[in-house]
């Protein structure tokens, strides 16, 4: 078999290193030649054009740029082949310290310490132990794995949630839709990394930050979400900082992205935005993987981390 | 042998807790009965009053309320019995927790989202990963290689400098003057947690901070001290910071506590200021530890985590 040809399908960015790191191996384009290319095997992509992959007669496999695939198919006319998620150690080391950072900052009170320091007070607030905080982890996948697994380490209470039923060590699990109450009603901190899927879209609104904790060590409970905008409800989480639901939140991702500067999530005073830099994939480490899986692929070995098209991650 | 009497001998702050906890094993008394009170056995101290242990003829132990034990040393007088440090987990958790945090604050690049945000910037910097970064920690006790080993697990380098030479699994250990000076040319990330004795008063001062490793993945070099005040030179910390030896630095410690109102540290843009609250000794952790030492020496058992004199630490 030869060395299939891959198409470079990017909008929202500008992907030379991308090009540059694929071009070590494989012929590279950033448009189809023609419209029937039969020369194109492979597709890696970012929000793909619409109607562009399917016009691909010998389209073998779809890599996505990046943990998340929601942006492929927002092309409802993707073609039948695989599509390859990237799971990159380096991408979840990124991810894990980001949430152990942004939890950390809730429960050590910099919302208060920063206060204190403009205004010159020197006054030392009671500090819970973690031991008595809960986090829960929605989406149990490689990234919300290992954001667990460092917190547990640091002696938090884990509580996860995910679609189908999953195990871990150390961490209380919940799942479906039966689990999702009595998940939230176990959580102090909420942490956000599913999916964007039909069923995921707009799950973290109004109705379901009322089911977390409250009344616990940190004084009101605190959503950080670091999975995708979709997931929420913009004015329902502002809605939830404005009546107590919630106590604060840092959020990397947004309904609209960049998030419009008339959004007032930029200056409320409870809030921690970062412009979607949890974890970003880094072309160093995901290119050598996403080559390395080409050619096994061409010497008829089997691909690692393939979508499941009907549950849409 | 009788159960001796305790002596509560604190200052700076109200210790309710503290007799309320000792007072269910032991009669506790907040001053001696006349001036060569015989009753009492052990002191359980916080800066207590100058020449107040040397009148106590049947003293056996000072148990300190802290890590650290500078503050009992600053009265010359204390008889010569042993002093028992605090060595508790949840002490040393909280601190882990507190150096965790800054260190991510730092490498994570909060300062910089802050500032973007207060502006309604949506822009993503370049994010290094915790590999290329080189956590350096002064003082290897128990609270210095617990802060080192968590920050190992989240894929930071470690470097570790001890007055007397130390190993420590995943570390690049470093020690006495000679290791001093290699293990600042190797750090970006300064964290001091060391004891505060003759030998390190001031010690964090200009012409050492200007060794610390500029050229870096940060941009820069960051200092964290939660050990002591008195082990840095405020105005030389500014001096750093205004003159690019520092990038940023986070201080829970001063050298005057607490810190005054006129320190330019309280409204420095690249300073974070807390109120020397990165590990409070919790009353409820820490009696039930001195009072099972004072049983086990009444057994005639040997005294843990007794301080040496002569390093005073």
């Amino acid at each position: 078999m030869d060395k299939g040809r891959v198409l470079l399908a990017v909008t929202g960015f500008h992907p030379q290193r991308w090009h540059e790191l694929l071009s070590t191996e494989r012929e590279v384009v950033t448009e189809p030649d023609g419209p029937a290319d039969p020369s194109i095997a492979y597709a890696v992509v970012w929000k793909q054009r619409p109607n562009l992959l399917s016009r691909l007669p010998n389209l073998k496999v779809i890599f996505s740029i990046g943990a998340g695939v929601d942006h492929i198919f927002a092309d409802q006319t993707i073609p039948d082949v695989p599509i390859v998620r990237v799971v990159a150690d380096n991408l979840s080391r990124h991810m894990t310290e980001y949430i152990v950072w942004r939890v950390l900052d809730h429960h050590r009170q910099g919302l208060l310490f920063r206060g204190q320091q403009a205004k010159k007070v020197w006054r030392e607030p009671t500090q819970r132990t973690a031991e008595d905080v809960s986090v829960g982890i929605m989406g149990l996948g490689n990234l919300g794995r290992a954001a667990a697994s460092a917190l547990h380490a640091l002696g938090f209470r884990l509580n996860g949630w995910s679609r189908r039923e999953q195990k871990m060590e150390g961490v209380t699990t919940f799942h479906g839709e039966a689990g999702l109450i009595p998940f939230l009603n176990a959580t102090d901190i909420l942490v956000v990394l599913l999916p964007l899927t039909p069923a995921t879209r707009g799950i973290v609104n109004h109705s379901l930050l009322k089911h977390l904790r409250k009344r616990n060590a940190l004084g009101g409970s605190v959503l950080i979400n670091a999975g995708r905008g979709r997931l929420q409800k913009d004015a329902d989480i502002l809605r939830a900082l404005d009546d107590g639901t919630l106590k604060e939140a840092s959020l990397d991702v947004f309904e609209v992205e960049p998030l419009p500067k008339t959004s007032p999530l930029w200056g409320h005073p409870k809030v921690f935005v970062t412009p979607h830099a949890a974890a970003t994939s880094d072309p160093n480490h995901l290119v050598p993987i996403m080559l390395r899986q080409m050619n096994a692929f061409e010497r008829g070995e089997k691909l690692e981390n393939v979508v499941d098209r009907e549950a849409g991650y």
